[in-house]
């Protein structure tokens, strides 16, 4: 098991904990919150391989991830009081797993011959519409359209990996620098508290 | 036509009552009554298709249900204020399809060759996500993340099917001792109000 | 470039001003205007295609639209207080665009083979469903299931393609007849202000 494989768990983990965690806020019963920690952890990749075609969808083919979903969907609904203590250990892991997950919807559309503007928002897709998908079923707006640099991070680091590829550059130095680029966005955005402008229409 | 394919229509129209229900109590419009029947009966096994690559997915290859939730809609309007005394054929109806569409999304996993814990969540998939679908269309969250044991009921009746198809038991046996289970299920549960449990985190 | 791909593109135009005006009435940051743009004008036939299976879907391989609706986005958001001078226009566009996506659906059916009410529904699928998607994402109950003859205009003009099809008259016939039939029933409905009825369920 890779490097890379070991960011993708933790990403994996921390998308499941931010659903359970939602559905919990919103009092779903039980079904609800392992529904929405799945929909969380797989949508956005789900969602990427519907529209390329890639189907069965990723977590058919592999289903190791739905068995870690589950454990870790039990965890957090047992020490649901106490994951307050870890949030920033669960800020890193998700920011780690947007990067992770952007990195591997990038690297889909380009092994799917698409265009280098299709693969960043393939790598944006799956990093980000795991969590719209979660706030659509909770009757919410999607938080990433309201607040906080996270799809532009994502973007960002989409933007750097098709760069970085056409310099023909180590797969490996690829990820490790757009991986630390999307987690330094992010730790800059919420420490400097920077938003993104939304405009008003006059009535 | 097969006692299955008899229980399969029952199902669909009342799932298409459900939607055209929901969609007169949310006061749309005729066009918006009829898609919200259309989703909640086609919607669960349009995105089983979609997620596992049967493309075209059923309905388009196989128009008869489109006429019969057309017309069950029509019904559905003209007697719409006397579908209350219907209440508990409606029911009845409804777990009969939430049985039904459950074996048939168990049956498809299994055909396409995926692992049992996919199959399975097809069946629940095919049976519950219509009505996901139907209540994010009225822009509710959706019910059976909320309350009831409905899609509880769907899983145990995959978990019953895919062990029974283990013990190679005929085909027809499976179909009576699931859809059984199934609507057992949901009578217990409506009888003796169970629900699953919510947890609450502490602020 | 043929006078159908000028009436297109005026729809595609029209499509992600409405989404972004739609973002930009709901606070979205920048981020989520572009998102909602994009959704708008390409929703429709997204689904389309992942419903019959045409993936990667259109707008991955036929990437100019991206663009455009990119550069018009940015445009709407400048002239944000402007757009209410050009409110007829847009209503004149956003309908032409309901033609164009409602042929491009129907066609896209009967090229797959599909049954002429598959064809129909996939054309109003092009035509209505960007928009159903974007007051899904801003969290609406779709505004053409709760007023306005839009999708019934689609539908209209749907059947009439399927029925100047089956005559054998030439395309560029079709294409004039079905985009004038919907137009017209758009000018004359909003002239009347007819809508659909809806139904009230005595309780």
């Amino acid at each position: 098991m890779s490097f890379f494989n070991v960011l993708d768990i933790l990403g994996t983990i921390a998308f499941a904990i931010s659903g359970a965690l939602s559905a919990m806020n919103r009092k779903l019963d039980l079904f609800g919150i392992f529904i929405i920690a799945f929909v969380t952890s797989i949508g956005g990749g789900t969602i990427r391989d519907v529209l390329i075609g890639n189907t069965p969808v990723s977590w058919m083919e592999n289903t190791i991830n739905l068995y870690l979903i589950g454990c870790v969907t039990i965890v957090a609904i047992i020490f649901r009081n106490k994951l307050d203590y870890l949030k920033k250990s669960l800020f890193l892991f998700d920011t780690i797993g947007l990067g992770v997950f952007t990195i591997i919807g990038v690297e889909t559309g380009i092994m799917a011959g698409l265009e280098p503007i299709v693969s960043i928002a393939l790598g944006a897709m799956t990093g980000c519409f795991g969590g719209v998908l979660r706030d659509i079923l909770c009757n919410e707006i999607p938080v990433i359209f309201r607040k906080e640099i996270y799809a532009t991070a994502s973007i960002a680091g989409g933007v750097c990996f098709m760069v970085l590829y056409t310099l023909n550059i180590t797969q490996n130095s690829i990820y490790i620098i757009t991986t630390l680029l999307i987690i330094s966005i992010r730790l800059l955005v919420v420490k400097y508290k920077v938003s993104l402008p939304s405009f008003t229409v006059q009535k």
